[in-house]
């Protein structure tokens, strides 16, 4: 693959940014890779394990001269950010981001981008329940889709290097615009997480069942729950506080199919548990077929074991 | 390991069944493993993989003269096992079962238990999203736990040979009462199992979001759930109706939950959510330390994917 960007910069570096660097360096996409994050500890570990080929002393620094700028921090931070780097983004740049939601991103960062910048947001679907610049790796992005979400006025060649360096990283790209993103990820990912984190936070409450209990005999489903649950806390309150309505929308959707099942229950209709448990199983299997999870037994975990 | 029993009858030959059959075969826990299951499907799959040493063409069959009787069958149809098997039983041998459920089941199969017959409910915690004979695999109880539930009168003896059996299999074994075992199950297995497939039936309701989307982007997040949402249609149906009240308490204190992270996304409670999120990231930690689960990211899906 050839260098798609002269110099990047990540600002932030996190799970997202680290695997960004080392996706970037095993297919030599970037000329230079420049790497900044607030906190003091995170730089120091960056500059440890050789993240990146420059760990800058602010996002400013970071930014300056850069081809191709990646937010890479939680969602709130985004305007602080865009704002901070915004005098020294070079003409023709791109500024670009990895945030979970799109449209209050593009509220945000949309202003502080001079004319002749160009501004692409983007949202790779990819993760793990690890955190920090230790936890990233090149393969996290390889079959997985990333969302480019144009802006008005987004060049149309800007955008088409954007995607290359995402499939370069070994990412499927789509398009698409912020509101529909916005619902389709309230779906896939947030509201499933705000589950998780509650099953697992009534677990911890129940006084009944001890806290030792509850991890003795994870493994009968509840485990499940715990790895999403356990995603880093500041990166999914911004989640929650920028998606609200598409979050509240779903959640309703929710509650309202878990009544009719918890009524099913109650009144012992054996017919529409037995219903809803079979329909739901052809999604199961979809997701095997796309390559989008592995159909080995328990996530595979029994393999993850052995080694 | 020595022999544990003579001739073992394994009744109903699904993913428990038949991980029982070559975790016993493993280390020669079972003199003899006769086996049986309703349809003779099954039973046929069951002979051409060479599951048993003998495939019987009845419950009563399979179980006379059996030192151990397992009820591999969903909670609904135990006692009618139960009540067939019951004239063939042999003086001295141990009725047992793996039901997700214990009152229940208790209530329904004992009054069947002729005297001079032991009944030793249990319930290995384990299994994958797989069913059917061919699903099973002898390190399926490598680690996990085997809850042994025993009843008014259950002999010392025949509880202990039971226990050397699990432990045999690779299984950490704890007794519990009924009422105790329901309600723990319905925190780690139950109430989890029920929300997974509410939120994939949500997930599949949804008109904007296409299907097809929702497969696609399901590594957001939403594909965890569709593992314990792809289990077995009628044995999870006679779970929730077995175990009513415990999953109708436990499913109480999760709307309960649930409508308070709602409330603190509506009024832009950050502080509520960060805190909430921080908390259950201890539970995780948990399990991995008490070796329920793999610390590899994504269950160590990476690993599976690249096999």
């Amino acid at each position: 693959m050839a260098q798609v960007y002269d110099r990047v910069a990540l600002i932030g570096l996190g799970l997202i940014a680290s695997s960004m660097a080392h996706a970037m360096r095993r297919d030599g996409l970037a000329g230079q890779i420049v790497g900044y994050a607030k906190s003091a500890e995170t730089r120091q570990t960056a500059r440890e394990i050789g993240l990146c080929d420059h760990v800058a002393e602010s996002a400013a620094e970071a930014a300056d001269g850069a081809d191709l700028i990646v937010l890479c921090v939680p969602v709130g931070a985004m305007g602080a950010v865009a704002a901070e780097i915004a005098p020294v983004l070079k003409p023709g740049a791109t500024v670009s981001d990895v945030g979970s939601v799109k449209r209050t991103v593009i509220e945000a960062v949309g202003p502080y981008i001079p004319d002749g910048v160009h501004f692409i947001p983007a949202h790779p679907l990819a993760g793990t329940e690890h955190s920090g610049p230790r936890a990233g790796f090149a393969e996290l992005f390889d079959n997985r889709y990333t969302i480019i979400v144009p802006v008005q006025g987004s060049d149309t060649d800007a955008v088409a290097r954007l995607s290359a360096l995402w499939q370069g990283m070994g990412a499927l790209v789509e398009e698409m615009d912020p509101e529909h993103h916005d619902l389709v990820l309230a779906v896939t990912s947030h509201t499933p997480h705000l589950i998780a984190y509650t099953m697992v936070g009534v677990a911890d409450d129940l006084r009944r069942v001890t806290d030792s209990e509850v991890i003795k005999y994870s493994a009968a489903g509840f485990r499940d729950f715990t790895r999403i649950a356990a995603s880093d806390p500041v990166m999914w309150r911004d989640v929650f506080l920028n998606n609200k309505e598409a979050t509240l929308e779903i959640l309703g959707r929710f509650t309202e199919e878990l009544f009719a099942l918890q009524r099913a229950i109650r009144q012992g209709d054996g017919d529409h548990l037995h219903d809803y448990f079979t329909r739901t199983r052809a999604i199961r299997r979809g997701i095997i077929e796309a390559g989008q999870d592995t159909d080995a037994p328990d996530f595979g975990r029994g393999k993850a074991r052995k080694e």
